[in-house]
């Protein structure tokens, strides 16, 4: 069955691969499995056609057959449980990579995004400069325990899995604030993300849709 | 195997319900499995024993014999994975399930932490009374859409599943605010949770530690 995903008609970071569809994209390269892209703009985004795929109206979306799916986390455990590559057989080891999926998206990305509230929505409201080293020091809360924990380990848990894959994917946001180069293991942890052939592929990918 | 989860000493909202242990015990209740709880100081939770289970330094976690998890919704949906009741049979069905617990911390939860922050971290703060408005903007931005998608149905997506346990959980995190009145289907839909006979057993449970 053909999967087709939603992305940006034209992304707002300029094909930075910061846009959600690249996490799917990437966890598509790393199970092999060739997916279409429907392209939309901001406005059908928000219209019932696409709403009735989103009801928050956002992309990605995820179409295989009959069944359709938002969220980039559900998105790629969907992916990770149906092709082999992106969780470990053992049943805890799989539990824990699962795991660490909800970690990123629910204990870290909080956080980083509210340094994108903080610099995007609010970068013109007079209370910025003062409460921006705030919104920085609950990144550090975040950043620190996870470099803790990830010591000289090459991924969180053994070998790589869908939730390094969303890891490094939430911690990539931090990128254009250097913020991460603070803890020289997580940044070489998303630089090894970054090298992955199938990561590379899916940034290649979004990034020739907004380069067009 | 005996489950034993984690929970504060001492709860910061008293015994409302809102320290994420009630959510696992509300899992736990859902599908039958007795299970104890180990309280720990906030002094403890930052200390090594706690910090191997749980990096963050935060309650809950779940240990059943050489299992360890963090993160609530990793740890409902290894309960709904492993038992009967919380995750539908039908293979899509089931997916939309756990896009729903995805949605519920990913996409909805931020929002409303962002409130929690603002009212109590940052609650002394200068420019916090002419900031609250946008924050609160925001946690409509998610209501609005969420409150549509619901309609006049009982639960997201068909029965009761783990992303209704979860949904419902973040929602009454909204409950001292009262934003969620402005949407009488979630505040109905919120009800309906709270009405459950695991979801009172989980909270007279986290009450019984509190009120002691």
């Amino acid at each position: 069955m053909t999967i087709t995903i939603t992305a940006f008609e034209r992304s707002p970071d300029g094909g930075k691969g910061l846009a959600r569809d690249t996490r799917v994209r990437w966890a598509l390269e790393e199970v092999g499995q060739p997916y279409e892209v429907r392209l939309v703009s901001f406005r059908a985004m928000k219209e019932p056609a696409h709403l009735a795929l989103h009801p928050f109206g956002q992309i990605p979306t995820y179409e295989e057959g009959d069944l359709a799916l938002f969220e980039t986390g559900a998105i790629v455990f969907h992916i990770a449980e149906r092709h082999g590559g992106l969780l470990p057989e053992d049943a805890n080891a799989r539990a824990r990579a699962i795991t660490w999926m909800f970690a990123a998206v629910n204990t870290v990305e909080p956080a980083i995004l509210e340094l994108v509230t903080a610099k995007i929505v609010e970068g013109d409201k007079p209370w910025t400069t003062e409460r921006l080293p705030l919104v920085v020091d609950r990144i550090h809360d975040r950043l620190k325990p996870l470099s803790a924990r990830l010591g000289s380990a090459d991924w969180l848990d053994g070998a790589f899995s869908a939730g390094d894959l969303m890891m490094v994917s939430v911690l990539l946001r931090l990128k254009p604030s250097g913020l991460i180069n603070a803890y020289p293991n997580l940044a070489a942890y998303v630089a090894r993300g970054e090298a992955r052939p199938a990561y590379k592929r899916a940034f290649a990918a979004q990034l020739a849709v907004n380069a067009g």
